[in-house]
């Protein structure tokens, strides 16, 4: 028998990336779940139909039997609807920045409002499944990770946890991503004629999605300069990552390092020494791409960290997520 | 000694083009005039200032003695101001729609809106060089042409004088537009993630431009077929054009018909037979190119027209329409 | 049992194309046919690999029991190669123009090539399943139709067939392609600085894909004048079709035209009237979107239609017809 | 009276680009030297010539009395022809990468092939006019620098000569490029549909431009990390600089370490701090762009530098570097 599930927010990027991969998946039916700007759309084309829809109301969620609902939303949005939802008998996974950092005051300090749901904050598992596996299952509230940390504590944690990393001299993450990152809603910043053949850095050092790489990595903030830049395409994130390497004789001992930890995961994949990824080649999947490259004489490593910001940065880590809860295989609808 | 002009609306994508131009013209002072949202913007790059910036009232416009102002705002501020600028004593090139029809019926039924400024309708100069040059040079109020009517009419117009179109058939053009035709101000329709990759018809065959074509070339509506659409592009037009040719032997034929008309004209260029242009090859220039395929055993033939729009299509139009204006030559600032 | 099948071709467009679709079919396995140029590539990632690899050699696919082939190949290659697959045991399913049209003469006259195969091109199917659906299960030989032809072809045939096309008038068909269409070869007219914030006609009249059109439509070469375009984008291919209508009194006639002619038909989705097709709608999927307008006091009709060049015009076309060669449900893959 | 200059390469990027400057400079007149794929092109456009063409030939350029010749050309092609141009009388701006680095020993380890001219190398001027300015205008060979050590060499020289670097923990460069820089011979890997909606490294550590800014800022290897990236757009460099800071308070501070280092150039603008520069801020202009990022409580700084490669990073210093040669004013043709 087919779970049920719910999208609340499924006319932006990351919501309609949802319906796209569930559609393939052949153990859950979708329901649309209208709040506020969710309604209209559709009509154009004949015969055709989306997934049903109904107004959101925590009443229809447990009528219906939701076992789980997305919150494809804005924070704020999200901390008003999670804990309606669980009352409801639904688990929730949030693609939001709402539920990630480990404490109010982290949270404050980053996305420059209160968090209003603090007790939800120290519920919710942080579902980056490569890191978090163990607590995901039983969770009713999963953190679905920012795009950008995403790619990059796939990189940076394992250099970490094996102490290769020269931590005085710092880490540095050049991310570049794609303008579906910034949502769907329309602004002067993501306007074509304003990106088109243009390339611009837009968040230096401060971005919102830093205290995730932090919290994951375990890097301290003075270690991890960190610059978010817009690319000229729709998406894809592609992150540069510059490290003094210590310990280590060659890339190919980097690649077998990452190689050893990943053992076994289904979504990472690596790049043999003198390869490197780009975004083409992880465009509509839920892969992230690791290369690397060192002077073995200075110690000086570059990784580079490649995934799609909509899927393993979004809407197919929430589907790997939502296997998880239900006990499904972790990579089914997302090969 | 220079003139000095003003521009209301420097701040959309024409505006914009219109200092770029009137930066390289060496006999004119330029003064931005700010009419409510043009106020803001600038302060990034230090020790560069743009023009001066003074506020939009005409008792400033004649204080400073401004001979010309340009109008790159929407028809119905054009309207708006039209007016009072030449009450102080300045000429006028409008951008917009406002001005270019021939009667406020026609207006009304195109643009769906009253006309508030029926006389200077009929005052109005049209201001397409190639076509209207005489009546410029005494004009108080010149219409500056509309993009795509700019393309087609440059093209089609040669064709209907020398009598070489089979009009019972009917005449199409396939227009396709950069994104820059459709202004500055943020729109779903014009997000970067809706249009890379992308190409749509947005406008078939009710463009409120049809009628400065069938206005200046003389066609009626039912021979004249039109669709507007959008290019993954920052700028340019470029217009296929479809008709049936009679009493014409050749593609060479027709470009030496295009070369008598076009004899002297410094904005048109025409390729040779075999020989078509792209948008490359106008961008950020004031030129229209043409060039021209015919079937000659079966007289199809097809005529593809491309311009700059920001520039021979809006900016780069109206100062050739005020250096005729100011008794400059028609060149200057623009080659 | 799965089915084994081979591609030639695999390193250009429509082969990876096909790589990507048939990896989600449940019923078939590949084969790498290595041919010439095929070979190489590879071993960027670790632990990854493709579909196995053979050299091409009809007794490999004999040995190999290959039950069909995809020659995703140039024409001349395609002709080099069929008749020893056929004499192996396989059915062929020829993406490229080799086997479409009638005669060689035709064949001859577009292609400005002699045609080496003149019984198979007698034999072949041509395989727009639309309406071609009865001869393909029982053919040895598929013409997988052309990209453009596919798109107009769909949208020409009902209008030409319910008589509602006043064809002394003509047809006028304005095409846009992806570069893709152009293969994955270098060149100068597709490297990036050439195509990007560029649009070019690149075969007016004369395209090579014309004869197709005529042949399924039904239309005279003198009825038809088709323009090919290079639209700054990787995949899609947009017509804007023009036509006098007679005997139809509105929009929604056409669009039940449409609706009754394709009702069954999985692969072609009908606009409502007031809503046209783009490329993003299609992009990826093996549809065929239609979209229509019609001026009715004119009798000026437009209709647009999008595929992706590289599924319903090439790879999921071919897929396709694989699916009911081998009696398999018709949208398996594709969906 | 003008000065006469002559172009080899026309046909390439850069060559282009010359033409494109110099027809608005007033006081040379420019010749294209075809050496051979120089022929050919040209014909499209009726009655538009481009500049007089002559056979590349030293007795040609000293018959015609060129006083300058600009070599857009390959390093190997440079140093092929830029003895018998100086022999002719003329003195030589090359474009390549032939005359940039101080020792034939260090071309060869970076560039991989041996220096055929080791005296010209020992006698060519690098035309970087901040700062090297008194050595340009009396001399015969000028190596006009690379794009990328151009952006990263006015970015980083100040800082360095400043004392304000940590240069224990290294500088890193993380350099984005439009394919324009890759120059216009067709490849895979500048390919329209392999660099739309895509990005990647194509370079880490080893650039061949790496001792150009090694050169000129007087960093040594190990302290510079540098990784040349491939943007999806037609032209523009940025590079994302990142260091430690040691005796600076603030960003403020940087910026006016900046401009007074900077006081009087005309081609290096400033962002106020809060603000950074990005690429369609200098595209078409020979403009090199400098922001400040810093957060003093933890000494990260990170600078973005931006310029347009085909201009500051090529064609337009050349035109600099000219003006110098020949005692024009430096900015001429160039604001």
């Amino acid at each position: 028998m087919k779970s049920r599930v719910g999208i609340v927010g499924h006319r932006g990027y990351s919501g309609a990336e949802l319906i796209r991969i569930l559609q393939h998946h052949s153990r859950v039916e979708m329901v649309l779940l209208e709040h506020r700007e969710d309604a209209g759309g559709g009509g154009a084309v004949r015969r055709v139909q989306g997934p049903p829809r109904l107004p959101y109301d925590p009443e229809v969620v447990r009528r219906e039997g939701l076992a789980v609902v997305f919150l494809a939303t804005p924070p704020e949005v999200s901390m008003e609807l999670a804990a309606g939802l669980l009352g409801a008998g639904a688990r929730v996974i949030d693609l939001s920045g709402a539920f990630r950092l480990r404490t109010p005051e982290n949270y404050t300090a980053w996305y420059h409002a209160p968090h209003t749901q603090p007790e939800l904050l120290a519920e919710a598992a942080y579902g980056l499944p490569e890191f978090c596996r163990p607590r995901i299952p039983g969770a009713r509230l999963v953190a679905n990770p920012g795009c950008y940390p995403t790619a990059a504590n796939l990189a940076i944690r394992p250099l970490v946890d094996a102490g290769v990393v020269d931590r005085a001299a710092g880490i540095v993450c050049d991310a570049k991503s794609g303008v579906s990152g910034a949502g769907r809603k329309p602004s002067l910043k993501t306007s074509f004629c304003e990106v088109t053949e243009n390339f611009s850095a837009y968040s230096v050092l401060h971005h919102r999605h830093v205290p995730e790489v932090l919290q994951v990595s375990g890097l301290e903030e003075r270690e991890f300069s960190f610059t978010a830049q817009l690319l000229p395409i729709d998406r894809g994130i592609l992150e540069t990552i510059y490290f003094r390497a210590t310990g280590v004789a060659s890339a190919a001992d980097l690649v077998d390092l990452y190689e050893r930890r990943y053992s076994g995961e289904p979504f990472v994949r690596l790049y043999n020494p003198g390869h490197l990824p780009d975004l083409r080649g992880v465009a509509r999947t839920n892969f992230c791409d690791i290369g690397v490259t060192l002077d073995a004489r200075t110690g000086r490593g570059v990784v580079v960290s490649a995934i799609d910001n909509l899927v393993k940065g979004a809407a197919g880590q929430a589907v790997q997520n939502m296997n998880l809860l239900l006990g499904y295989p972790e990579t089914e609808a997302l090969l």
